[in-house]
């Protein structure tokens, strides 16, 4: 028993309406991970690795602990000891966040729910140590393919344009829009994500109790009861610069693909697509008009690093797919992903016909998966081309036509 | 004697003031590579492996005789077979040809003469045999470097500007800029580079003789008194579809870099551009809105080819530096042009100053060069970053700056 971790009926009452944990094990460990997003600055790798290595509620003993630390694994003594300089200063922020996190109906994410995005896997000892979410946290978990579209607040209305052409694409080809939430291209692609009934998904640098930016209030209300709004830092965090790239990194990690719609020279943007490439995901440019300053963090971007150029929603789609026949290389068990999702794959052909167009309810029940999963997977197979869509309804399709233009 | 080339008396009045032959032999030489090409369509690889293995008046002998021909070299019987039957039919145009240059004061250039573009050498037996020049001769010879600028007829606004502001750098920076002489970005190409008093060349598909198109007769006229109109056809030939693919391989081969401003999917500049790579030479796409059909071969060649992505002037100084560092690899002697080029280099760099400015006539007098070989080098240390242009006069300088933005 951690300091920090209540216990009994005080732990049940703490997680109330806010976690999936059902027994006090998975409570504490959901609490300790809570405590631990308090502690740190995102991304901290000694605090993962300590995660990793000890679990959550031990982890946080040993970081808050009085005594002279000792190594634990490959953390050293002088990391543990820089992390407790750190760590300690902030312990008693636990209780407001979970306070806050209560009323505004937040819901914590942790690695032992259904619902943990898998792909943030990738990010190694800097992966989130929880997510607290508003909305739908089905959205995140594979096997849905996920396109983060991400660009400059001081957007062009080409870019706008853009952006929202490639959403509503996304949207109807089942792929979840993930973007930040900020002015100009996230703006942009998560309402056109939205109207066009899709999935979207803001990934915010600040508490996700407060909408940031103010005049993105109620685009960000839409999301919650839409879509999926998330982050890593615990209700009440301001968004700082530092949080800004930290956050920049999760909606690289927590898509298959990145694409850049438009992005000044020095832009976040450009982190966001680094952070991507620095995880082996693909990242697409969208290029636009050298006279325009908006454009010209894509064109370096282009000319700088092996980013492909993008400039329809079929070429976008190309990229998730090379994603996709790569994503298991960064996970655990990437023969075993492999194989479900072939699995899985040939469930949904087989519940498929190519003559009677059938609704998604119906392929479920026939290939026997929840409705939510039987979308995802139709998703998947509609980007390999091997499904299509007719209104509400699916039959079986031969290969991907080939890419249209706008 | 051949049938086809004159002699003595005839033979020097056929060739008065259309070329710089001084000698029978030479003249002999000259007439029968003119002959040639109003036997060949452009590029024809047999009749430049036999002129290359026999020059061009025994070559023709051959070619025309009506003994069963022999094997030359590596030239099969079959392949002279083919030959005789494409080049039989057109032995009665060359004097035709000669009296249409005559008149409108056509000049013959062949690789005899000094201002034989050395870069053709890289088309190997596709190399022309010969051209067809109206206006200033030397502006195709080395070390000034040269720039296609090439794209659509059908170009926008956008891409008119970007291809004027390029071509006009290009003018400042002493880089000739060869284009096709068509509507659209050609025209603003060669527009742009002879109103900022820099050189252009027009590569034709058909005859000097006659404007194509008939719209930009003023154009062309205006390049032949300020820079330089070229075709590998000889005068009264109609450009044709072949002819205007040959002319987009000559296009690239006189150049030390290809940038294509706008494109469509299926693009003449396209085709320039494979050219371009074909020879090794570097390829340079300016991006556009992907919403614009006129860039859509640019984005494409971006996606399917190693072109550069290019968006300012200094990034198309940069590929024409990297083709200067490169232009040895494909010429016969590379060892001797580059001590050449160095040697000349530093003749001009001893000439200029690090603080009194000097003019092109001054560098030009010290160093023991002729006026427009010292403009030329001074152009190429300018693209080094090496000499620096004030007004009209030049100094030393130290290593170019980076890139400038529109």
């Amino acid at each position: 028993m951690s300091a920090i971790v209540p216990d009994g009926a005080t732990l049940r009452r703490e997680l109330a309406g806010l976690c999936a944990a059902s027994t006090d094990d998975e409570r504490r460990e959901a609490y300790a991970r809570a405590a631990w997003s308090t502690l740190v600055e995102p991304g901290d790798g000694t605090a993962g690795s300590l995660v990793a290595a000890l679990g959550a509620e031990r982890a946080l003993e040993v970081a808050l602990s009085v005594r002279a630390p000792r190594p634990v694994g490959e953390i050293t003594v002088q990391q543990l000891t820089a992390g407790r300089d750190r760590w300690n200063p902030r312990r008693d922020r636990v209780a407001d966040a979970m306070e806050r996190a209560r009323k505004a109906g937040v819901r914590l994410l942790t690695p032992a729910d259904a619902d943990w995005p898998a792909r943030s896997a990738d990010l190694g000892p800097h992966a989130p140590l929880c997510l607290w979410t508003r909305g739908d946290r089905g959205l995140l978990s594979i096997p849905a393919p996920a396109l983060a579209l991400v660009g400059a607040r001081a957007s062009t209305t080409y870019g706008d344009f853009v952006a929202a052409e490639l959403a509503a694409e996304s949207a109807a080809a089942g792929v979840t829009v993930v973007s930040g939430g900020a002015y100009g291209i996230d703006g942009a692609a998560h309402r056109a994500a939205v109207a066009a009934g899709g999935a979207t998904v803001a990934i915010m640098a600040g508490g996700v109790d407060r909408a940031y930016p103010a005049g993105h209030r109620d685009l960000i209300e839409r999301i919650v009861r839409e879509g999926l709004v998330v982050a890593e830092v615990p209700c009440g965090t301001t968004p700082t610069k530092f949080r800004f790239l930290a956050r920049n990194r999760l909606i690289a990690a927590l898509s298959d693909a990145t694409v850049v719609v438009e992005a000044g020279w020095r832009s976040g943007a450009h982190n966001t697509a680094h952070h991507a490439q620095m995880i082996g995901r693909p990242v697409g440019v969208v290029p636009g008009p050298v006279t325009s300053a908006a454009s010209m963090g894509c064109h370096r971007l282009l000319r700088e690093s092996d980013a492909t150029c993008v400039t329809t929603f079929a070429e976008v789609r190309e990229l998730i797919g090379h994603a996709g026949s790569l994503e298991g290389s960064g996970r655990g068990d990437p023969g075993a992903r492999d194989d479900e999702y072939t699995g899985d794959r040939t469930r949904i052909l087989d519940a498929l016909s190519a003559r009677s167009p059938r609704t998604v309810a119906d392929v479920a029940r026939r290939a026997g998966f929840g409705f939510g999963e039987a979308a995802g997977l139709l998703g998947m197979l509609e980007l390999d081309g091997a499904a299509r869509r007719r209104g509400d309804e699916w039959i079986q399709a031969s290969p991907a036509p080939p890419a249209t233009l706008w």
